[in-house]
């Protein structure tokens, strides 16, 4: 396996770069084609691959190309997961070569979309070659690989529930998130969840001279500022009725974890009261305004009240809270709490509830092990603040145990100029893979034999 | 004088829809060369006019057109105002014309800029067009025609401080302003002033990812929404230290007026408590934001915490407060506010005083015999509660009384779709003018005669 792995290095690599200078920016409906191209680009590689049956799907958005490999009805199925499009490049003055040009340097390979996720869905793609080339028959292998991540993945809700049966696993597998450093893997057990929505706050039919109406008549953008300081007391305790039921973190105000945090943003901390700060980051619930937006924002001074204003505010959730029963709770309290003379609305246009990965199950125990012999260190189990929606939807729709093992590293940049992506974390990501699926096959099909010894 | 502008009607106005047709709007710079044209057309028919002495003056911004007819140091000089610029046509879907093609249609003529303030502006050039012809050697005259009014008049300050012995008359006579019907003339008595701010609050460097960071870094914009719902309580009185010093209007909850506000906009009433809305809308201090801006107000949901937050705020000042100690006290009462961890910049991007106008004065007396001759109803005192910077600086830098009679209707839609201009007042206005300043000199010249009488 090794052997194959380094005869191909060169051409995995070639084929890694033609994927990264795909720029398939889901936020632009300028790169529209790119996006397809990349979705193509997935499906002739798992073709090449050795996958059986593939398809795109069209659900309304990006394409989400699936594919799968059964073998036999006695081995286990591994689903995995990753996404095809990327993040836009700006501010792209920032970047210190082309974004979409990969560059090698310092033994990383530097792209848009090198770390989050396209490395990663090559990594999966390339596991899969490698075992069918050695015709390694461990395991069924389901891919979904879409290209709405970035875009909080619209479409995929109905792509799970309208294929349900099809997408049926033993194990889920998500390579999307990141080691906290080189040598040091990780498995993520928690993640948070999210309940994103708009706010709109309407007044009089049209803009008003602020000369001839100032004094008299109801200002949108005053009421949605009074009702944004409602929702967060000074201790930054969110206010919203019925917001930290079924919430459970111990009081902690032990702030080790400053220690690791960016330096240059710790002027900026001024987070839950109570609380530590890694507790802040990872097992407390959030509530921050993304955008505002409202009357005139150009050169100079235009005296208008405004007859709208807006804002998203995004929630971060943690065990215990629902996005759809949250997204009412700050509708009902925003309701209760705006004056007559407007009208509102608040709408949820994403949401996730947050995940606590199992850590008693095969599939989680083999990924330790493999990282373990791999990497040469036991992983870490580390807890993050984002939210990753597939992971949850999964869960719930599917009910599939996750496992969360991501290659990328925590200082590559995602979301930001000079993306990049450890090369030897994408070798090494392959034989991790590869590793797994033939641990993971030797426990499911020892506990199947316990278990025929049982029944018999 | 009655029989030459009959005889000149025609071309009054096909001159007057030439001036029209220009699109000199001043804020988009995209008509930069429009603006030009405009203070050429000015320009020319001053000279046609017998103007003798003309320039355009450049401090900056667009030109300020001055022109000065001095006929004798005997007679009284009056010096006139208005402005060849006009607001942008948006929303122009919602014109029932092309907003730059002059249309007559029920004895109005609709186009941008038709009552705000181009007929007016034309009709104290036709005056004086009118009395060279007649050799009507009343008054001498001087005019300023500024092209930012739409933007704040911000070059007008430097021009009057750098002009003063040049610009000394008087009386001083502002063509902007209306009627409240046909037939009802009106002299404007009060305006407010104005403190127009920008504000900035800064976070973090950059924008941050609010799953990676959120729940434990500041958030400018909601820092932003706090300082602002500090601005006025729930009576909307307005909270800033010091902001009602100097201010008397006497509390007074009769509110007659409410049968003359626009019926469309009563249900979004939400004015300072224990005060009238007349009282609301002219004699009582105001605070309104006029725009918010800052973080993601793309489509769909982005997850960050924005590094920066920005606010207009504008605030109409009464009799009693200035305008720079104002932007001062709002400047200090949200530094003390803002936490520690944002900073802080408010800057005064444009504001003047309130005026209250003098009505013991030769010229006003004037204007009112010559209003009710021409349009034979006595004019209303009118208090309005917008600011015209002019007037204030005027009145500050060269101490002279100012005359607010305008010929617009309160119904002739200035900055908004469909602003006509009654034609009648179009020629009753060149009428009316004419006749103040005949009116004018008399009572001048019969006062210098008292005087040289009583010194003899």
């Amino acid at each position: 396996m090794k052997a194959y792995i380094l005869e191909n290095k060169e051409r995995f690599l070639n084929e890694l770069k033609d994927f990264l200078r795909i720029p398939s920016i889901s936020a632009d409906p300028f790169y529209a084609l790119h996006i397809e191209k990349a979705a193509d680009f997935v499906y002739d590689e798992l073709q090449k691959a050795g996958m059986r049956k593939i398809h795109k799907f069209y659900t309304g958005g990006n394409p989400i190309v699936y594919g799968e490999k059964i073998i036999s009805e006695d081995l286990p199925t591994v689903l995995y997961y990753g996404h095809y499009d990327v993040q836009p490049a700006d501010p792209i003055d920032l970047w210190d070569s082309e974004p979409f040009e990969p560059l090698i340097k310092d033994g990383k390979i530097v792209c848009r979309g090198a770390s989050d996720d396209k490395s990663q869905v090559f990594l999966i793609i390339k596991t899969i070659e490698v075992m069918h080339q050695l015709n390694e028959q461990v395991c069924n292998v389901k891919v979904i690989f879409e290209g709405e991540e970035e875009t909080g993945s619209q479409s995929l809700e109905r792509f799970l529930l309208e294929n349900r049966s099809m997408l049926q696993a033993d194990t889920f597998v998500v390579c999307d998130t990141a080691m906290p450093k080189i040598n040091q893997p990780a498995l993520i057990t928690s993640l948070r969840g999210i309940c994103y929505c708009e706010i709109s706050v309407s007044g009089a039919p049209n803009d008003v001279h602020s000369g001839m109406m100032g004094g008299a008549i109801i200002n949108p953008l005053q009421v949605l500022c009074t009702l944004i300081s409602k929702l967060k007391d000074e201790n930054n305790t969110i206010l919203i009725p019925g917001f930290y039921e079924g919430v459970y973190c111990e009081k902690n105000e032990n702030d080790e974890h400053v220690n690791q945090f960016p330096e240059n943003l710790l002027p900026f901390l001024s987070g839950e009261k109570g609380f530590s700060l890694y507790d802040q980051l990872t097992l407390r619930p959030t509530l921050d305004v993304n955008g505002i937006w409202g009357g005139y924002s150009g050169q100079g001074p235009k005296t208008i009240i405004p007859a709208q204003a807006f804002a998203k505010i995004s929630m971060r959730l943690v065990e215990g809270q629902d996005h759809n029963e949250i997204a009412e709770k700050l509708s009902v309290y925003l309701q209760e709490s705006a004056p007559e003379q407007v009208h509102l609305e608040v709408k949820q246009i994403a949401g996730c509830n947050a995940v606590i990965t199992s850590k008693d199950n095969d599939a989680f125990m083999a990924a330790k092990l493999s990282l373990a012999k791999i990497f040469g260190k036991a992983p870490l189990h580390t807890k993050i603040g984002g939210s990753i929606p597939v992971v949850s939807l999964i869960k719930e729709y599917l009910n599939i145990e996750p496992v969360l093992m991501g290659f990328s590293l925590d200082e590559d940049n995602i979301h930001a100029p000079n993306e990049s992506f450890l090369l030897d974390n994408f070798y090494r990501g392959i034989e991790t893979l590869i590793d797994f699926m033939q641990v993971y096959s030797q426990i499911f099909s020892s506990k199947e034999e316990i278990e025929i010894l049982i029944k018999s």
